[in-house]
């Protein structure tokens, strides 16, 4: 069990350690990129079950939801140091995602007393730089202590 | 090829061909439980894989969102006749899913000239009737002809 | 200064009163046409000052998401007891609102331990009985003693 | 009438022209203070009716959001060069805005075929540098000929 600090943020590895124990994670093959205090980076490979649809080689939107919700998190719990269930969460599709590696950037937008707010973005590095889907999601603190 | 009647709405036949053929569809198992025109309901069986926290047995938001997209999606579908892409997506997250079936209900809300409105619920039958998570999403309806 | 009794709900003279206070509300000259614990309507009579296009006679966006904020808003009070200050929100635009005098429904969705969701719609009964925009927002509960 | 350019943005003068055209702009009293395609700056004086809490000097979140819903609407109408109605907007409220002036940019993030998305956020100068809303928007492009 990750040793947490309250306020303090989580190191990498302790949180790593919590990516890494989530079947779902397991399936997507999630890992951090990137991980600071405040900002993380979530990277997934190209796998064919991603796919909404095969004819047209486009990743299915509830993978980058899922991405932007992964990320956002991270960003809260790297700053916050405990997890952090999604309150809610806002994702718009900005053009298809295709058959490439994916790269989710979670960054803490503000802090509260009860809630904090990240944004987050997915884009497809092999493929361009523009984002392929961003989300902001608000995400509870209530079981911070 | 599912053949499209724009206007008229799409058959449970064709929509079940479209649904089917997406790889992440299978990884999910989903099946429709009900399909009218403006109303669909998806079911997916609990599986280990979608799972977030194995040691609470919670599972992962990302895959509620997929849920609540997919229901929101074929809603609209059902009822317009063609796919339509989600532009965007809000999900509140209401209390944790448990080691139960997930249902999927979508409503169709509002069919404007380029975009429609969905609503969407995933409740969990074996656990109770108050939904897990509700979703709102906009679908685009630019590539009906 | 009212009293709040938390966790028991505010009563209809306390929160008309709070209501009355705001200066904004005093502009829009808001009123509660029903209040009961977790469900409100409020009404605005149409005035000039609140459309966007006086050629169109179309009234602005920026009023409707202000109204649905407002019935969300004591939707929850209503229940909770206190001011609970909104932590965000979400608006679907469904048709153009005409010169009619406005009604608001606010509807509590989940009260939960640090935040609470509520969904509002407005409509225009002059008009027809369709809402012209719905909304979603969270709205936080720290501030409960 | 103010001309429109279809795909070639619409010109300062012509924005500023609808801008001052509609009462509710009129009662704000809402100006441009930077305007170029895709990215606008709208600012509103402070003044007493913008108020929800007169004893704590707390403006109205539902004023926020419609200077959210202004500045990403104009950022598109920059780019685009007509009217886009707004089909729905997400509004997070980060901190109280108190008594001074307002201050609302906004940029477009991505322009579709049928939908634009554009990013705004609100601040007072006076107080300090960080947001106090910040928004997110889709608009619709349906009516642009």
């Amino acid at each position: 069990m990750p040793t947490r600090r309250a306020g303090a943020g989580m190191d990498r590895d302790d949180a790593e350690a919590i990516l890494r124990s989530a079947p779902y994670h397991q399936f997507l093959d999630a890992r951090f990129a990137a991980y600071e205090p405040g900002r993380v980076v979530v990277e997934v490979p190209f796998r064919e079950e991603l796919l909404v649809n095969p004819e047209h080689d486009i990743v299915h939107g509830g993978v980058l939801g899922a991405l932007l919700d992964i990320a956002g998190h991270y960003s809260v719990l790297s700053e916050v140091g405990a997890r952090v269930p999604t309150a809610d969460l806002r994702v718009d599709y900005l053009r298809p995602a295709r058959t490439a590696d994916l790269r989710a950037e979670g960054q803490l937008v503000r802090r509260g007393s009860n809630l904090a707010v990240a944004d987050a973005e997915v884009s497809q590095p092999d493929v361009g730089d523009d984002p392929v889907a961003i989300g902001r999601g608000s995400y509870g603190l209530s079981h911070v202590d």
